[in-house]
């Protein structure tokens, strides 16, 4: 646990606000891809059920966040005082470690992959991302810039082999793709890299020579655009695919689907 | 953030009341639309979904505004005091730089352009928004008239060119609308134009001479109305275009789904 830092009323509340935007975000991302579930077809209600699953692990983290953010200090006629109890930042490495492989299912889930293939490449992906993970928090948890670089650079293997496969290991199952919706996965794949490489970044910040106050507020609010972009985002995008795809290969099916049961039936 | 006002208990209360109200209303609606989305054909689901996402973020908005106001005053003998603890008034702008862009998305989704122009559209009108929003709250949380009249202008700018876009650049898609929608998705437009008057109205208050206890209560009281028309009741409008599209499109699906599998069982 890193000591907390003194800050201004100003940095104090940037990161407050924050913390509550990434709870509004996660918060309606996760109600909107519960509904939406309705609205693709029976094969992909899986991927759309775990985005929702990880905005809504994500939003609860983000509640305990604030919570303890908001007891780490106190505020009276502006001034912002420590109250001695810890900020526990630990939550986000308990979500990272739930959310994080389920990221990497949705992608293999709406991709609907044949066999064996898709569990085999989602268990892979899944395994290597709690690596991944686990290697960053030994890290995290240091005050030396040694010992935050090692655990940095042990992490980074099994990202870059993450991001070897998916660029490398599904590039025959992309080209599998429905037409319609092949641009769209790729994208994905392209979305699940580019946010996650947010992490690292915001990882070597204090690293970097950024220290006290603007070190805590930079890692802050950098980890919950990158949660928001990586979860809400991502999440969302996989339901467009979801949707794109159970259009493609039924179009009637969707139809009825907003219809309910009844119409089905009756014909 | 402004310094806190003294309040007489009336001053204190009228506000007090009007955020739960809010709370109250905008908790309403959302449940009212993801109630009502068993009602609008898979087309406009969407739509209906999102109205009820930007009621449900305002309403979490509400709840901690409420509290913060709770927080920031104690009460005793009807005397009102300030107890020190800031009152968090950037919630509305963090409630608003998610919920403005969603608001254009809602009337988009619901004319169901055809091919990318709908999504070309809702991107250009959701970043106009995002844009209105940033520029507002450097004024809104400075003290000087000076400051606030610059941003309010810059803030105007993109105001502007989304109703020009709502008015010039959607004319001909309004033409294309089925007959019966056609009057709605106008007045849509206009619903959301003029509920949107009020926020630069209500900024101007404290720069019109309003200062004061006065000002603090024109502020929030003007802004929780504000909401309430153009979250919940342009959400209640959405619905409604949604919900006469569908018919219009289907007539019999729409009744099968009312009728849900019971009818079929039946039959």
């Amino acid at each position: 646990m890193h000591p907390l830092e003194n800050l201004t009323f100003g940095q104090y509340s940037f990161v407050y606000n924050s913390l509550s935007f990434a709870i509004a975000t996660l918060g309606a991302a996760t109600i909107f891809l519960f509904l939406s579930r309705s609205q693709v077809s029976v094969n992909y209600k899986s991927a759309v059920t775990i985005s929702g699953l990880v905005c809504l692990i994500a939003s609860y983290h983000y509640y305990r966040i604030f919570n303890s953010w908001e007891a780490a200090y106190s505020v009276a006629n502006n001034v912002v005082t420590k109250t001695g109890q810890p900020f526990n930042d630990a939550y986000r490495y308990v979500d990272w470690i739930l959310t994080v492989p389920l990221l990497v299912t949705e992608l293999i889930l709406v991709m609907r992959l044949p066999g064996k293939e898709g569990s085999n490449k989602a268990t892979r992906l899944a395994v290597l991302a709690v690596i991944m993970v686990a290697l960053g928090y030994p890290g995290e948890i240091s005050n030396s810039a040694g010992t935050r670089w090692i655990f940095w650079a042990l992490a980074m293997i099994p990202f870059l082999i993450i991001v070897f496969d998916l660029f490398v290991g599904l590039k025959d199952a992309i080209g599998r793709q429905p037409e319609d919706a092949r641009g769209l996965v790729s994208a994905a794949r392209w979305i699940l890299v580019l946010t996650w490489c947010f992490y690292p970044i915001v990882f070597v910040l204090p690293m970097l020579g950024l220290s006290g106050p603007g070190s805590t507020v930079g890692i802050q609010v950098g980890y919950s655009v990158a949660d928001i972009l990586a979860k809400a985002g991502f999440g969302v995008f996989i339901y467009a695919i979801a949707a794109k795809k159970s259009e493609a290969e039924n179009p009637q099916g969707l139809r009825d689907a907003g219809y309910a049961s009844a119409g089905a039936v009756a014909r």
